[in-house]
């Protein structure tokens, strides 16, 4: 699992840092979470293929978090993409692109599907067979959605040597990957667990951005192996965080240890701070694992 | 008066790269023509303080042109801009950014005025007592206007030693430099060009992105000191310049030429091609003064 950072700074873009947007690259799939003004130029930095992008996950119609969708569909178009594409957002995305699109005189050559979002509760987005994508209600001044995105349950892992002692037909190890018994032409049963080891954990990445602290999310993201949690301020400035329903480092880092991930990742800070360690360090007095989100930083976590 | 290239090239932006965005610098104006993605940290990189602009021209409804727009009216906003700012653009464009603000929840602090273009006359756009700008209207595959910006008539420059040896009260100043004469105490009359020299010829802007070759605006750009014409093709893709609406460098040139113009900046090129001085070659082979716009080149014109 794959976290690449596109943008991770609050607000406007700047000569040296982007609003939010991120790459998730899970169980083969490229998932374009949030997509901020420059979100192309930087996937183009980053290497990612465009191509590989067929769904986009935005949490809120905050510009910082969507102005550079528009123009990544437009880009779609020009450079002839043909696989569909499937945008996930609040009510009114669709409404905002496709009225830039017939002002233009433009219509995509590919499919293009809305998927507008209402609910207040966690809902099933995506799901196929080896990945789910849900939905994380957030509490922001406008509606707001988090995305969880959960690997399957991984198959057992096929143990060759103790296969091999029994000369078996490949056709067989698909149903000991699933934790079926071997059954000797003896009639004499070899038990699962002497013919595979357990499956990998599965993973899973939580994407909280924007939110105030609410502890609401704690059933949804419980045990996430990754959480990424928005600390747009400190707590010097959680004056600012409450007023604009935003939530600070030692706020992130509460929900990290309370929901018992086992990473936290910070990011969509303030432009007001020159230093971003800060908030690493203020996370860390309550939370060990913290990672800095930046711009164009890639994380892998196996 | 001087031109900054904040972006030049057709279509999307890329890492080195950005469509098409401009300041035009005119009497202490600071003008700014087409706002693509990317925009406003173009902006930054040029060092062009965001406080000076209160007027955005945009010449038509194609991302490479407009999508910059509301990053930056939402960073106007997050800046706690307090001068009215006023978008001249094709109708239509009122709706997109408004759609977008009202989905963000926000509102600006500033008086935002849109002057909505449907006329396919020239059209006075903007006049004070300094500059007057003007529509020039384009052929392309959507409603487009170019924009002229002109100086108005200068003064008459005083002749500050003739003047010296009259001893006469810095008062009459002003009446001498709109050509009026002096008259001494004895009744004598002292004719204005003995007091003063010509003014300064008043100069010109003419831009032209994106258009069709088309002689309709040769009345228009007449004569202007600067003309900046689309060339988003070389002569040997003119297939695909007439398909698009778009012109290619010599045809740029043709323009310059028969409009009498004194200098051509092309620009609007076409990221097919490696290197743009095949369009300065090209179009050289018509008209001497051309110049390249090129991504944060500035172009001053005395």
């Amino acid at each position: 699992m794959k976290i690449t950072i596109l943008g991770c700074y609050a607000a406007t873009p700047r000569t040296f840092s982007n609003p939010t947007s991120q790459v998730l690259e899970i169980k083969n799939h490229t998932f374009l979470i949030d997509c901020a003004e420059g979100t192309q130029v930087q996937l183009r930095k980053s290497k990612v293929k465009f191509s590989k992008i067929n769904h986009v996950f935005i949490s809120h119609l905050h510009g910082d978090h969507f102005y550079g969708l528009i123009g990544l569909i437009s880009t779609f178009m020009l450079l002839n993409r043909e696989n569909d594409l499937h945008v996930y957002g609040p009510k009114g995305i669709k409404e905002i692109i496709l009225l830039q699109l017939r002002a233009s005189g433009s219509y995509t050559g590919y499919n293009l599907y809305f998927h507008e979002l209402v609910s207040k509760e966690s809902e099933l987005l995506f799901e196929d067979e080896k990945v789910i994508v849900k939905t994380i209600p957030l509490q922001h001044r406008v509606y707001t959605n988090g995305f969880l995105f959960l690997e399957k349950n991984t198959e057992r892992r096929l143990n060759f040597e103790a296969l091999a002692s029994y000369n078996i037909d490949k056709l067989y190890f698909n149903k000991f990957k699933q934790g079926g018994d071997m059954v000797l032409e003896n009639g004499v049963i070899i038990p699962n667990a002497q013919l595979t080891f357990n499956p990998i954990a599965p993973k899973s990445y939580a994407y909280c951005s924007d939110t105030m602290y609410t502890e609401s999310i704690l059933p949804i993201i419980e045990k996430a192996t990754v959480l990424y949690h928005e600390s747009t301020f400190l707590e010097s400035e959680s004056h600012l965080s409450d007023k604009t329903m935003h939530s600070t480092a030692k706020q992130a880092a509460l929900i990290a240890k309370k929901a018992q991930v086992q990473h936290l990742i910070l990011g969509h800070y303030s432009t007001r701070y020159n230093n971003i360690e800060m908030f690493k360090e203020e996370a860390n007095t309550i939370f060990h694992s913290v990672h800095l989100a930046d711009d164009g930083k890639e994380m892998e976590f196996i």
